[in-house]
């Protein structure tokens, strides 16, 4: 979160790959306790402040010990700045986040809001793109399929881009947990999404790189899946490519086509 | 807002008349500046910090002389805390807010959100129900007859409740103002309303109670209207009855029945 | 925190045996999270937030397991109201919480605040006379003998009153704790201190009320410190008496009188 | 405020003259509301929240309007944010703000807080280098003698440094007034400060850029002093040299040399 050149919160005050240099308008993340009585259920953080000097995080994070960890700095268009517009969002044991929008969100939100199952509606609390686009994913399914429910809410948001003459309906990158695997899409209605890396397996970058300390404090089955690469050691982060889904559980990462097919 | 034995700022601490002891949750107000290049259009403050020590408040009301003024503080029954549901509430050159609720909101939500005139759903940014009660009102014409668009928003909700098997489906007082006129209203589903009360007009007050310092603070043609009476004095307020609109304009308040018919 | 029907966040709102009805002016913790690389070092979590709608409060408290834990709800005085003013604060792998005050501190702040060992002047960050009894303590070598440390503050404050003509110098109950033991202090100049308890242990507890399901969930160690007692059981909590320190560790509660003697 | 390209929100994203590149550590301003019975004494508004999205700011400035308006975007060294950390800071009638910083703070700031007034001392409430500034030049004759107080205040942090083998005491522009004069500081005890921009008089400009619209919304005695000019119009802002005090008043600009003697 911290210590890397390119940390989440070096991200938060400057975003080289990122569409926004500064994300300033909140942070927030996500972690699987494991505590008793509880069992398997994500806990959540969310602040309105930058990340760079929120002081409740920087002890948070040193505190938590957790084999599943979503982090997210947010930059926002416009207001409202709120915890509720921050990310991950939680359904039942799910975790979502999403770097980018929604083209002009705001003439498609009433068409899609309709279009979540009546029964999640009133779980939707803020007025982000990101959080309609998760209850359209958990209303066609997601928690059964994520990678066909994501695939049938993106073309939901084409279809109802198209009928509003807007063009980039759905642009960014997306990471989904069950607390198990891990799902991450790169996907854009025009082809142009944001970053996305997966890190090389850590015995492989610690051949690679012998000498390097950091790279001993991780274990061997650490993954890390980012916006951009924490580090500039060559070789070390696997560039996602455009309209694909990177598939993170147990045995390691694997990818597979995502909507690469005609709308 | 402050100096009253029952000040709006008292109030948020100790709320004797109301539903709820305290009112922490937050505070808002709105006025018409009348400046420059913009006259007639309301300005609002939105704090989620309680008023009782909410330090911007305190130099803002200080600050501001203003011929309309909207204050309110909120007590919610769960969260988010957060500005966008803080009252009161904009459109245009109306400011509305509400002290009350509507039973069950959360089962109702949806089909009401949906009932907004699709013009104004993007402009829905909190998760409150009077917000959804000043849309549905805007849709059925706050701005040309507020008292005939109140009343069909509130049968409007009168029938989603019975439609989802609630009773008590709206509660409450709620103040809309578009600059010149506050229309005041007192209405429960139940005909057990949150308390309204306006104040005597000036001169009267001042010949009932010659010795009253503070008195000689008002102008001649100051009016209130309050949840509570902010002082003890006897004949100083006038409780406004059940189903009752109280309607406030320059030649002072007149009362009206409300919603007296069955629905 | 939140499910006895006394617990710290039903204080927030109500708390009967309070000097302020209302503790609104922002919410606490600390714990140690005994996490690699940093054992036995205390974290924080700090919110200027009324605890009874703070959600970060429920998540964060729902998925800490730790060993021991302070917790407080603040009711300030006046303004600022700010996270540095939060309690509990830290020093090292220190803990400390007051819920009292400092008569008149404002005249007695820079004195106060001028005795405190310059090395760890620059360690204080907000504007409470607590933060300073803090201090104070830490000079005088909380570290090594707590009880003579805090002592030895108080003196120190009660003489610095005694010059400004100060009634009431100190007032209240202090928690502090190295992470094995707590010290509970409960004092006041004038002999009329904040409540304090303690639960009596787990066992007898369970003995004496075999059909009360929350207190199987508790482990046969734990102990709890409160200002107000979390339950009504008959003889589940003991008040510490007036000029007393409660000190728990391994081994259970004990007392010690504490600052029996003139001043 | 807001519109123009180097605005003051505009350099609180993006602050190509100043130290930082970001200045989203919260918001404020000051302003001489002169309403009755307070006529002559400033308002102030505090936010931690970045000013880019901050709604209450945007509503407030639109509303405001004030012979006199100082406007501060803050970028902290470290944490805490928070409101009393906010610029301007306000004694009586005066307020002051501060675009720089003193050299290794924390190893000062005992002494310099304890060479203040005793009786201002209670009036600090931060942990800034720039209240503590503030407050030493009140101690030096701020409200008789600005100039002789601030320079008396300065050489005395440069003292403190020097005890200290601090090189670069002091550094960074400074902005004080009374409500009627405004008194603009440019020094470094490097000879190498913040920049500081006034601008040309409304009469001069309108004459130079006859087809610019904006400049025709100004009165003919606007005057603005800022970190970096509002606007890329050639002329139309004069930067202040180092070491020199630039004074306005209603007869306009002048200035005066300031501290160039060796200390």
């Amino acid at each position: 979160m911290f210590e890397a050149k390119h940390s989440l919160v070096a991200q938060s005050l400057s975003s080289p790959l990122g569409a926004e240099l500064v994300n300033g308008d909140g942070v927030g993340f996500g972690w699987y306790p494991n505590v008793d009585g509880d069992r398997g259920h994500p806990a959540m953080y969310h602040s309105i402040e930058p990340a760079w000097h929120e002081e409740n995080l920087r002890e948070l994070t040193r505190a938590i010990e957790t084999p599943l960890f979503f982090g997210h700095v947010r930059a926002a268009l416009a207001p409202p700045i709120q915890q509720t517009n921050c990310h991950p969002f939680r359904y039942g044991d799910w975790l979502f986040m999403h770097n980018g929008g929604l083209g002009h969100f705001p003439r498609v939100r009433r068409e899609l809001m309709v279009d979540v199952d009546p029964e999640l509606f009133p779980h939707i609390r803020g007025t982000t793109d990101s959080e309609v686009l998760f209850h359209l994913a958990l209303t066609y399914g997601l928690q059964t399929d994520p990678i066909a429910a994501m695939a049938r809410a993106i073309r939901r948001i084409e279809r109802a881009a198209d009928g509003h003459g807007i063009e980039g309906a759905m642009q960014g990158t997306v990471a989904v947990t069950d607390g198990s695997t891990i799902w991450c899409f790169r996907y854009s209605t025009i082809h142009h999404s944001r970053t996305l890396f997966y890190s090389v397996d850590i015995p492989t970058l610690q051949a690679m790189y012998p000498d390097f300390e950091r790279l001993r404090t991780f274990g061997e089955t650490a993954r890390v899946v980012v916006s951009e690469p924490l580090t500039d050691l060559p070789g070390a982060f696997v560039e996602v490519p455009e309209s694909t889904v990177a598939i993170l559980d147990v045995d390691g990462f694997r990818e597979e086509p995502f909507l690469r097919d005609a709308a």
